[in-house]
């Protein structure tokens, strides 16, 4: 990426001293260096080293040397379920620190679909959707029957059985009957906060992030 | 089974004179004999040795023997896609067979939600629902939770490429976040038809068909 | 769900803070609240904040706000191994929560086939019947084959190996060659318990519970 | 395998001049030799090449250079459904052809337990046990825990939608709650008529086939 | 969708009466109806009814009641080999019949990265990107790391073995190491043209298309 | 089983009180009963309430109510690797203590066919072998081609990555090419060990265990 | 790839036009073009556009404009079964088109052990070794273990039932216990015949071929 | 392995005087000893019992009774990201302890393709490269494109979501569109670096390592 746009850093599976290594080093040049799948051990690692720093802990997302941003556009982020907030604030947060606004639209599942209804006018305004749903994963379909901007769907591992850690939510979002969803990994709420900042910076007439 | 019961025989996989033989030896003292997945090339052997039938094409089912039944109570079939109508005749004529009154709601996918709303007060009468369908099978989600009687989920295969022939529709409704939903396998809708029927008699207050 | 009938909240995944204050709003207005997959850890919390509430072990359910029910009908809770207890006990107690009698038929698995049928006039004598089993699953068949009333059948993560967490079970059920079986997610005990109290419900002329 | 024992020979994914090389080869030095899954046109091919041969049409085994041998001792092939069948006649005929006397307990599923309870006794005078099942597959474990012989299990391919082409049977098997259960390959008659052969050979206390 | 859009139908799996029929029907109010999945069967059966039609036959795509549309902003479609060529069309043809301009960037497989290298400035221009491979889909990666706009990847069935009828690729692109990429089912051209097209129109400023 | 014969306990998901109430009630009617995957709380506990017992540590196998039996005939127990010893073993301790005489042949892997070769003189005196291999499993392939007896494969979940906890080696010995093999589940050593048993008392001429 | 090394073309999925159209321009400045997966219609239409070409049936590889090429060094290409011939060959014509001398070491599977153990001095002699094996795929690890030159396995998709098109020697030769093997895809005979290509030829000490 | 060349222990699933015992019997004549998998615990272990070891913390190899060994010849050892560092390390370390001469390239993943060309220098050096990929594991094709060396591809487990511990990686590179690349199983560095030490040796014209 280049000067003056977010550097990222995947924290899982990389040690304290490796992680505060990479973000002194990305702090020399950056601001707001993401740095997500991060723990409060992480935070406080970081912290120690003298570098300013903001933890998101729902969205296990610490921001390294944050300025502020103007937050602009629209960007829905629609998920299901209680336990899938986790992946739906790490859509969140990302769009945030990326300079997007974002509206979080929470506990709408599909087996109440009078709760999603009743927040139709919302999702109408939107310039781009994320739906994070595990279990069936069904809400994209529904989600993306009703709009008319590109969805954006994230499956969670949220489940049990077979749902096969995510899978079963997967699958159903690949074969959305609804046109305009498109899918990334499980769990990725990261990937799907960036793709949907790319796509709502198009609509407010600014320069793609990266 | 006992005397005065359908006798039921899956075609798929049997010779002509294999079904001929069976459905010869039930007739002696059945009637309204199912044959599923019956072509019309069945239908022809049978009526070839002198027994009468009736073949209800889409449904693939051919009754042997059939004598006028009332039918009773409300069984309603759901179903999301033109595609997925064989699987739902399936369905909706075996309990027909055994004596229901079934009532088709056919074209209500999850893409068009206000279409399936529409039919809501159709779907409230219904003693029992079975919901039919393929790609990402949500409609059994949806379905199960707005109405409060049970709902039989039957997955198809219909669909392509990560559908893997019905399997994400299958794990869609086995992880469905609605209560009071039950998966039979994919594309058999015989067998949603028949526990339907045994749900749906008991609200009529008739013992169950077997 | 309207006023009067049962709550329900899945814990697994819900940190306490998170039990206690959803349950305490619930408790405003509802009785016989269900917290399913609820360990010691979650009682102890509920019972800290004032709120009245039964512990059933086995079970893993709280029922928060309890006050009697008539327990009505007849659901027969078949089960084949030790370990599939838990998840038999899951239906049971949530059947019984929801008002439905309960009649457990356990450690009658097919390897010992003479055990089962010993028990035939328990099972002929329920409206619905809910099937527990793990590793092969293989109970739901047989008990499909010997009742005329719809069984719904609940595969367990019991076994190893090739049992793959349940889907060896699961598989078996969902080809059962025995007709009137539907089937639940792996370990899925509270959602078996709910669809046959619906059922049992329509047998007994009661308005269903949701 | 060594002089006087037969040989075999795979049909499938082999051309009519191939097999016909392979088993004039063979018809030097050796009698009944077992042509396996072998269509009518194998059957005529060797014909035509002047050697003797009869074909198992069900069985599609094909044995050329027939001589009588004497079938000894006690082999039970037990099978679930009619389309089970042709499996079940491939490891009766090669079990038939190996010298072993057979006895086929036919059409005795577990959906209609009590036509299996009524040929116990022709199960208990066995040495050995071939199981043919498919679909939920589970008559191997109802058979195993009847008998005290060792069991062989057959999945069969037959089913549809999420048997997977025998998958479930397979893993049903794999799984038997009864002791005294071991598996060959989905559709592998042969393989369990052989396996039967050497164990009920052992028991009439002659040597092994190979 | 609402009048002036274009209306789709998915061929597969349907008969010629029914496509005649739901064509015509649609042809009554709407201009340039996709069917997608088409044959030439299908195009001949739709002039002989007499409503004009273009085939695009590698794209498998007819056009119904075509009209001249505007062909704006820019897309770019890439895909690896000569074998991706149809889903790549399918893309090209959807995201062209919904008035938007397509740029054909084609046989710049991985295995060759300078021919890839040689289009970046092609690349570039584009408002967002189909990235349509088989195999091992890994051009949807390289492509994501090179350009700035969002990335719209589709497995295809291409392959062989282990690739498992475009398994292999779907999970790579899901996995993809470059931010910006989301997915479609495998061999969903018509899926990512048509929300490559929701996102061009942003970027030109139009009212998205539904 | 009947009285004289050895009760077996599964003890993976049992809580120590339940392992203890049913050792303590299988004791009054029977000796040498086996538990098998039990540690050495197990153990403990069991010698705690009273019982004699004995702990075989790698086989994770308990006796309990031990007495002196007969080790007739001869089992062949075959091993690849090191890590494969504890199924091994299983199946080598539940065939001792069932009253079989075992011949342990361990470490001959089929990467260094010469140490398998050298031990054929022992392979060829069994009357069953019982072949415990992970990772490839191809084990059972090669005895299976040495040996006339029958031979039972026990797949083990040792290996990694690609081997998915023993399925590489199950899906190995299911398809083995040579003839006379079959298969127990996943890490089954006592499935193996009780059908060997079962063979091998018949080459004695003695009545089967059960 | 540059001049004077061959040009590969994989036919499967081209039309024939399209094939003509591709070695036409080829051959304008390649000889000895490989094109693989070619039918008898693949080699005529050759013809008839006037090339000289050579058909290898068994390989289903057709060489092009073909000319002499010295074949230096040592490949074995070991296969199984009678059934992996094709992809043995086509291991084996790769090689030797592209100059290599081929040792073919055919039939000589696990099950008869010995056979293999004779022509051990053959596979010594070898620079580099191509283990062709379906069904269980044993084979690569048994030939890895006798020699100490590279080996590169082939699974095929000869077999049925849970050989799941190749996929048990798949991964039997991923997890082969022998040290010395990579493998390639399923039936990828060009992949492994090319490989073992570039390891022969730096033993050879001539520059490798691309 | 005979005299002169490493011996190798995989230390994963043995105990510590397990691989105290059998490093003690191999040093008795052996040097240069290979323990993988191996901890900090191992190597204190191997150190108590008087042995001279070496650790690699990274590739978690030991290398007990160490001799220094001229490194020849050139292997490349490639790798996509900081994750993937100890596979790479197992390779890297292995292919020196053998012998070989190795050079690192790291941190080249495909979604910064430039940081890869700006090092085709060092890869086109080498005799043969290890590329080292988890997540899509696309790395190895553009590798593979871009040299004319055999690439041996390690897929790694890294990743999360529909990676499944490393499938992902390893279907792209089984599938690759370049010539000239062969798999390992996942996470299997010891694999690699040894396949890539006998080709090396090759080149250098010295005696394979075994
Ligand atoms: N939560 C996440 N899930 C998936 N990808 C991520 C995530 N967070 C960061 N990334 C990607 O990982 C890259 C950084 O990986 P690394 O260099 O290993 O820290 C970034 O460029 C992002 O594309
Ligand atoms: N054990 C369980 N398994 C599956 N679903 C459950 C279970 N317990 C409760 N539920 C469902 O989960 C819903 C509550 O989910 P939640 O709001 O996340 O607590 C209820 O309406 C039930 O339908
Ligand atoms: N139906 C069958 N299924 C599995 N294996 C078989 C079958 N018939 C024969 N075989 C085995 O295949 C071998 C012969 O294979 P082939 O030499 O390819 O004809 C015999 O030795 C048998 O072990
Ligand atoms: N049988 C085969 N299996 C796998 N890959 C092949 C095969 N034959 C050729 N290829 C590869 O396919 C490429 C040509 O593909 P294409 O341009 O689609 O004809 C060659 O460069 C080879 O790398
Ligand atoms: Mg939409
Ligand atoms: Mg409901
Ligand atoms: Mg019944
Ligand atoms: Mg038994
Ligand atoms: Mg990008
Ligand atoms: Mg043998
Ligand atoms: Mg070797
Ligand atoms: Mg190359």
């Amino acid at each position: 990426a280049r000067t003056g746009v977010p550097e990222v850093i995947y924290c899982e599976g990389k040690s304290i001293p490796q992680i505060q290594g990479i973000i002194n080093r990305m702090s020399e040049h950056h601001s707001n260096i993401l740095a997500t799948r991060a723990t409060w051990e992480v935070f406080e690692a970081i912290e120690k080293i003298g570098l300013e720093c903001q933890y998101h802990e729902q969205a296990r997302i610490m921001v390294a040397n944050p300025r502020p941003v103007e937050q602009v556009g629209n960007i829905a982020v629609v998920s299901a379920g209680t336990s899938d907030i986790p992946v739906a604030e790490e859509a969140a947060v990302t769009a945030e620190t990326l300079g997007n606004h974002v509206n979080r639209i929470y506990d709408v599942g599909v087996a109440g679909i009078h709760r999603l209804l009743n927040v139709c006018d919302d999702l109408f305004e939107a310039n781009v959707s994320v739906v994070v749903a595990g279990m069936e994963g069904a809400l994209a379909s529904v989600v993306g029957g009703l709009v008319s901007c590109p969805v954006i769907g994230v499956p969670t591992s949220v489940g049990y059985g077979a749902s096969f850690g995510g899978v079963a939510a997967l699958l159903s979002m690949l074969n959305s009957c609804a046109s305009g969803v498109s899918v990334v990994n499980i769990d990725n709420g990261f990937g799907a906060g960036y793709q949907a900042s790319l796509i709502n910076k198009i609509a407010v007439n600014k320069a793609p992030p990266e």
